[in-house]
């Protein structure tokens, strides 16, 4: 029998719609689950596509069904488990195999064994796959992290099986060790921000507007057809639009409002501290999330506190407000994003990867859940200026930013004074006003330090004092 | 000659100021520096206290003059050079001496440290000083980890030399190993968002009013007299009025806007983010300052960009808006904290301190760089009901919330139309109004999660159907 060109292990919905997707794009494909009732059962699934695929009972054979070099996906359980059938499986393997984790692994992890194998002869590529079940099935966006050479010999099978933006592959290396797991990583931390901005726009159309769930789907749809256009626009109307089976309300009436987390938001948040750049829509996000999960204290405060004050709702002018809040948005993703990739180009020299940022942004296009008309701006304006200090001050983002500024001001505004929380769009606000002035404040947190911790400063005139006259106590004037 | 209470080692202007301090209080001090010149400088500036001062040459002579068990603080540089210098003591110690690391530790370091000496019959403090070089000298705040045993030994010492508010020192054991060291960490947190929101404040009194470093030392000085009464407030109202002895300028207006940072800020934004408890003023006054060490990007974004947007600061009422800043100062201040003492609480339970939130909040009273009335406040508070769920729905402090968040939204509101940036503000104001309501906003990014990811939702009447009608894709409907 001919040999498959890659094997996967764990037939869970990701692993098989994975091996389903690789199957149908040509590609022979061994399988392995631990249990082997699953396999059967997926092979029965898999119709027509089982033609090309290698249901295994044993490592053994799993193994040896596999052309090598031979790369193996295994799409299970995050953790300890990935580094037990690492153990598992690597007395079975030969010089240049490589095993790939396409879990949601922290990519501090996704270093550490790629560097457990280096005198093994055995090597390993961190593959963030991102686009949910239904990417994982028809198409997702491959975020690649590992040698050049384990790349090459994937690349065909993961381009055949990559979502495609107007006919270009959404699958890219994009540098050694942990670099896809990363760039995976910030690419959820971007779409926590993301959302909630969404569901602050939400919040202001409910609770400050008063519109009813499927009114608010509406203005999402129109959305949808303007700059805003993307996938989480997208999925905003249509589960605004659903109707609950059970009691023929609006779905998300029905749905309590506590946010899970499964730690990539939080594991980007904590990697931008680490490094010092500022992450304050990711920030936000987690925190939006996190409180929201203190359903129980929220509720026992609204008793104690009151609601916030409802501001002058009555008197706004809804289709101006409705017009802001698009705009707002856009300004609000463009902080988001632009931390985004600064955390990024940190990382890269951090970890030395050189990254490549018109390639992130070019397979963010398609595939994946953040995808969206506005990422293709940002690969337009990559490629024009891969090396540039910041996102916002490329030429189509600075006017993008000049345009929208005003609106996310009025937002932030109208929700201030109408205590609606809108802190993730804040973030993005507060993010470019200290950004975009030369002359910050900053001044007065120095003459502060030096004034109890004798810290020092820098003068503006260049001269050699470096600590005020504040006399008592300090020592040197 | 009659042996030392404690023990020093490391004669910089903190480990000096402290050694003086405790001589001063009455307790003899054996003191040792790697370089005896410094010692010798040290003893002839410490003029009639050196009588209570045993200058040591070697570890030994050091080692011999204290009384046993050995309290031995250690003041030199964290991180390695503290483990290098607890090695060299080791060999000379006996069973139940006590090593002190003073310095501003990481607490995990900390709780390494005490675990390294368990089966050694020696112990470690790990032990938060704040106040500066001033407080070392006349009254710091302590903040103490480690066994209650090594706690009992020191506490007449660090009584005797910590600040006093209303005759009550500010020291006190916090629990065990890292305690004392994360809380003093949690208190810089803190200290970093009181000033980012102080600098907000002048910000906006000196770009939106246009007022002089001068003037804005007047409304300091008055604030200083209010609610607002506070260390930081005093000086910042010093440091506004001081006049730069070069140029004849404020000084404040000749410091450059870059300001430093040490770690304790992103330690704390880090801490809570593993704890999954929001900290976002932390962070945003972390984001501040990194943003502000930007400067050449700064400067070169606001030649793209331009400055923001300046609003209307013709027909403000500025008196009306120094009010509201007042407040909205205050207003920042009870977020900030809340959310400190909402990570202090939640670190009790995942490190087993049972860390005591009223003497927390006692002990920050005075000596510390974030001392003020304000805390007494709190302290009242907590000691009322030492176990609620947030500072915020206390009863004075929920009075406190809906005095002044009114002047927080105005404020808010203000510098968003005119672009000055107020991320801090802007947290404590997203903070108060998400925690505030019992029904948020999360129920869409529930509806979200489960389209792309059949993450699954809870229901608001209970019913046992996790997923949405979505249709296409998702399996389970």
């Amino acid at each position: 029998m001919e040999q498959a060109e890659i094997g996967l292990i764990g037939l869970g919905v990701m692993g098989a719609n994975l091996s389903l997707n690789i199957a149908e794009k040509g590609n022979r494909i061994a399988v392995f689950n631990r249990t082997y009732a699953a396999t059967e059962q997926f092979m029965k699934d898999a119709g027509e596509l089982a033609d090309r695929i290698i249901p295994c009972k044993t490592i053994e054979e799993f193994v040896a069904a596999i052309r090598p070099p031979r790369p193996i996906i295994i799409m299970i359980k995050a953790g300890d488990p990935v580094d037990q059938q690492m153990e598992l499986l690597k007395p079975h393997l030969e010089k240049n195999d490589i095993m790939i984790d396409a879990g949601n692994a922290n990519f501090r992890d996704t270093i550490r064994r790629f560097d457990s194998l280096k005198d093994s002869g055995l090597t390993f590529i961190g593959m963030g796959v991102s686009g949910g079940e239904e990417g994982a099935r028809h198409g997702p966006s491959i975020m690649v992290g590992g040698t050049e050479e384990s790349w090459k010999r994937v690349e065909p099978v993961l381009t055949s099986i990559a979502a495609k933006f107007n006919g270009e592959p959404c699958v890219d290396w994009l540098g050694n060790d942990g670099a896809g797991h990363f760039v995976k990583t910030i690419h959820n931390g971007i779409e926590y921000a993301d959302m909630q901005m969404i569901a602050e726009i939400y919040g202001i159309l409910r609770d400050g507007l008063n519109m009813s769930a499927v009114e608010i789907a509406d203005v999402f749809a129109k959305w949808n057809k303007g700059r805003l256009n993307s996938y989480l626009i997208e999925i905003t109307e249509k589960v605004l639009r659903a109707k609950d089976p059970i009691s023929g309300r609006p779905m998300v009436d029905m749905i309590v409002d506590k946010a899970g987390q499964k730690g990539t938001g939080k594991w980007s948040a904590i990697e931008a501290q680490n490094m010092g750049v500022p992450a304050t829509g990711i920030e936000a996000a987690v925190a939006a999330r996190s409180l929201s999960s203190f359903k129980d204290q929220r509720e026992a405060a609204e008793k104690i506190l009151g609601l916030p004050a409802s501001g002058d709702h009555g008197n706004v002018d809804r289709d101006k407000l409705i017009d802001d809040l698009e705009q707002a948005l856009l300004a609000g993703k463009i902080g988001a994003y632009a931390q985004g990739f600064a955390v990024m180009a940190e990382a890269s020299k951090e970890f030395g990867w050189s990254l490549p940022m018109p390639t992130i942004a070019k397979i963010w296009r398609a595939g994946c859940i953040i995808r969206s008309q506005f990422l293709d701006e940002i690969t337009s304006a990559f490629t024009k200026d891969p090396d540039v200090a910041n996102l916002i001050v490329t030429p189509a983002f600075a006017d993008m930013v000049k345009d929208t500024d005003g609106a996310l001001r009025r937002v932030i505004s109208f929700a201030a004074l109408g205590g609606m929380p809108v802190p993730a769009l804040a973030s993005a606000l507060g993010y470019f006003d200290a950004y975009r002035r030369g002359r910050g404040t900053a001044n007065l947190i120095q003459a502060q330090r030096d004034f109890f911790g004798a810290h020092g400063f820098d003068r503006t005139d260049g001269a050699d004092k470096h600590h005020g006259p504040w006399g008592s106590g300090l020592a040197d004037f």
